[in-house]
C-alpha cells in the first residue's frame, strides 16, 4: 500500500512504542490502515514469537490487538471529527482495557492479518474489536477499550 | 531466591515460549514461585518496552499476566493433585483468554511485580487472576483462564 499509515502520522515523541512505533527499531512497528470501514494490519511473526513449537504466543496476539486497537481508536476520532490525521491537535490513545480470547493456536511462519471495526466512539473513548486471522481462519478475537491520552502525557508538540 | 521456577520444569520442547521460556535466548524468561498461596514474578522491562516515554506498553504487560497466569495454571494443578512439579505425566496450560485493565500508566526503568491468585482449579481449566505493580502500586489487573494443552500439541516426552 502506499498510502501512510495511522502510525506514521504520530509525532516523533509518540512513535517509539515498541508495539507500534516507527522509531523503535527494536520493537514490532505494526502499521495500521482503513479498508472501508474496517481496519487492518498484517504482521508476521518472528521466529521467536513462538509459544510452544509451530505456534504464535499469546502475548504476542495481545500486543497486536492493543496497539492496532488504538491506532484505529485514534483513526476513528480524526474520520469522526471530519480531520486527517495530520492535522493539530493530535489524538493519541492509551488502552484503558483489552481482552483477548484465543479460539485456536495461531500458526508460526505466515503472515497474521489484524482486523479492527470500529464499535463506538463517544467523548473521550472508543471501541474497537479486531479479530486475528491466519491463512484466512480466525485463531483469536479481542476488544479493546481505548481512551484518549491525558494531556499530562503528552508531549508538547510545537 | 534459590527455588526452581514453575518454568524451569517445564521439559526442554516446552521451554522456548518467548514470554517465559527458559530456552528463548530472545524472549523475556519470565519466572514464577510460589509465595504461599499466591504466585509472583519479577521482571524489569528492557528500554525498549516503551510505550509514551517513561512508560511500559501494554502489550509487554499483557505477556507477563499472561505467561505468569499459565505458569501459575499449571503450578495450581499440581498443587491439586498433589505432585511435585517435576513428575510426570507433565501438566501445561495455554491461554484461552486473557483480560488486562490498565489502571494506571507503569513507569519504564523500575522493576515490576506480578502477583497471581489462583480462582478456581476445576477439571482441565484454571483460572487465575493477577495485579502489574511498581514501586508498590498497582498498575494493571488482569485475568487469565488457562486450559490444559491438548495432547495432540504436547511433544512426545521420554
Amino acid at each position: 500500500m502506499n498510502e501512510k499509515a495511522f502510525q506514521d502520522y504520530y509525532p516523533d515523541e509518540l512513535s517509539y512504542c515498541y508495539g507500534c512505533g516507527r522509531l523503535n527499531e527494536r520493537g514490532l512497528q505494526i502499521k495500521s490502515y482503513w479498508d472501508g470501514d474496517e481496519t487492518v494490519a498484517r504482521f508476521t511473526p518472528r521466529p521467536e514469537h513462538i509459544a510452544i513449537p509451530g505456534y504464535v504466543y499469546g502475548g504476542l496476539i495481545g500486543s497486536l490487538i492493543d496497539c492496532h486497537g488504538t491506532g484505529s481508536a485514534a483513526a476513528a476520532a480524526y474520520r469522526a471529527e471530519g480531520r486527517a490525521m495530520d492535522t493539530l491537535p493530535p489524538l493519541r490513545f492509551v488502552t484503558a482495557s483489552l481482552k483477548v480470547d484465543y479460539l485456536r493456536p495461531t500458526p508460526l511462519g505466515v503472515e497474521l492479518e489484524i482486523r479492527g471495526q470500529i464499535r463506538e466512539v463517544k467523548g473521550r473513548k472508543v471501541v474497537v474489536s479486531a479479530t486475528v486471522s491466519a491463512q484466512g481462519e480466525v485463531c483469536a478475537r479481542g476488544e479493546v477499550v481505548a481512551v484518549r491520552m491525558p494531556e499530562h502525557l503528552l508531549p508538547t508538540i510545537s
